[in-house]
């Protein structure tokens, strides 16, 4: 492709997400409105990319090039289409990492919609994902789609098949919020893979592609009641739950306060809940934090509609 | 409940039905416009349940009422509502047995629907299935819904679950026409059962559950091409197949000759696959057979547009 620079900078907005949804381990997952990361990709002198600042990371997140999940997503897509002038980026993180609200997917997801506009727009959101997915790569040692796609497309997506990549929206209750906690505990991507079994039986798998794809009639169809009674885990929940304390009673809390549905976020520590609007999702929030409080942990808490749109261009630079 | 005969006698016509769709295990099925059962229920003067006569079985299936599908159905449906008249019940079998075809779950389906409409329609459709599926197992062993959901509500059916029972039809392009051929072996449910494997790899169920995911979302939004990519059985296939002879070959000639996805019917042997129209399908059919014929395996054949009905009364005497 011969490309050249057609902005200065591009400064972009790229939501956080919630991966699974329950019972979609590995092919689900959806964008809230906030919280989100801030990536801005400006062009450089120099023939290489670089992090020039990382702000909100508590120090945590690397300045080399080729380990920081945005600027591995960036290099990618250039190498890609070889383009050979240089960028430099800088991170801005306004969310928790490490929260399963898929931080590291925001500031790839983020970086790939910045360079792409930077270069008048090559490739579609859909196209980006690859390369936003090799950001993820780094940061969590494989290429899921599952935090990155929503971050990127916006709303609920689901993901197929990975290999090769099939993807798509799916509609959804306008009405629909999203509620995340976050309790103040870390555990390691890492680790959440590791304890899963590699074999499951054969009847729980039945039970969750069944809740699959009552998940996903329930969400094209705008049906709440069977999108409440398909969001059941029977798989990875019982499993990883056993890591965040108070999990079963923040979960219940939800429920009883008119959640439609409530699970880990991801690969957690962080649970979310959806509920039908907004002052639900209010009274949702309060009682999943206030149940945390009951055994003494801090958390944060994000309520929002589900982002529609996906990560947005916020400013652009000539 | 205070019921009584409306009618002297009731004919029922229960669809053929196909179980599974490829990836759909357990959770899906779709109904034939043809082969299916006639079943007749005429109420008696005796307080019993009684098999008056079974055509079209080769003298195979079961006259004793406490053991045959239908007549167990029957005799579910009047215990729940507390009826103490008798029927007696004619089975007219036009679909081949252990075929893979849902043939006890027609007769089965047939049978509520007949006994149904005898005693005024107490339930609708939906609120038959119970009684059906215990039919069903009186045959299979267990109560699956996977044939007498199709046979009884027509089209393309989901199940979320069996327990507590959540069922509910899909949308699919018109246009669709199932194959079926129908290789001359026997293999018994019981035997395609104790073959699957209790444990699966939670990768192959992550796929599973995708492609089930697509599957539904393909079928509600009509687009050809997802329900295509997403018949695909990474979990019960591979196993099974290996029952049924040319089983690859046979798929494989659908493939080419424009089938939209194909599997094995049920629990075979009867090798299935969906076409986006009729001129398709003929090709599809002739293509499969043929390949039969290559390894001398005698076959039926069957063609038809989806069911959009289920089970129909055809004949009322009063």
């Amino acid at each position: 492709m011969n490309l050249k620079f057609k902005h200065k900078e591009v400064r972009v907005f790229a939501p956080a997400s919630v991966a699974n949804v329950s019972c979609g381990f590995d092919v689900m997952g959806f964008a809230m409105g906030t919280p989100g990361d801030e990536i801005v990709v400006r062009r450089s002198d120099k023939n290489t990319v670089t992090i020039k600042s990382i702000t909100g990371d508590e120090g945590v997140l690397p300045h080399d090039a080729r380990k920081n999940t945005a600027s591995v997503a960036v290099q990618k897509f250039l190498e890609h289409v070889g383009f050979e002038s240089g960028v430099e980026i800088e991170v801005h993180k306004q969310m928790p990492l490490g929260s399963g609200l898929g931080s590291s997917a925001a500031s790839s997801a983020g970086a790939v919609l910045a360079i792409n506009r930077l270069l008048g727009e090559p490739f579609s959101r859909k196209e980006l994902l690859p390369f936003a997915a090799e950001g993820e790569r780094v940061a969590c040692g494989t290429a899921h789609y599952d935090n990155v796609g929503p971050s990127l497309l916006g709303g609920f997506v689901f993901i197929r098949s990975t290999e090769p990549l099939d993807i798509f929206g799916l509609p959804f209750p306008e009405s629909l919020h999203g509620v995340v906690v976050h309790p103040h505990i870390e555990i390691k991507t890492e680790d959440t893979r590791k304890i899963l079994r590699n074999d499951i039986q054969l009847g729980q798998a039945v039970k969750q592609w069944g809740n699959v794809g009552g998940l996903v009639a329930g969400l094209i169809n705008k049906d709440i009641d069977l999108i409440s009674r398909s969001m059941e885990d029977v798989v990875i929940e019982p499993i990883r739950s056993v890591l965040i304390p108070g999990y079963d009673s923040v979960k219940e809390s939800a429920l009883a306060e008119g959640a439609i549905g409530a699970g880990i976020a991801g690969s957690g520590p962080s649970i979310f809940a959806l509920t039908p609007g907004e002052e639900s999702a209010r009274r949702v929030c309060r009682a999943m934090k206030s149940r945390l409080d009951d055994i003494g942990l801090p958390s944060d808490e994000y309520i929002s509609q589900i982002n529609t749109k996906g990560a947005q261009v916020i400013d652009v630079k000539d």
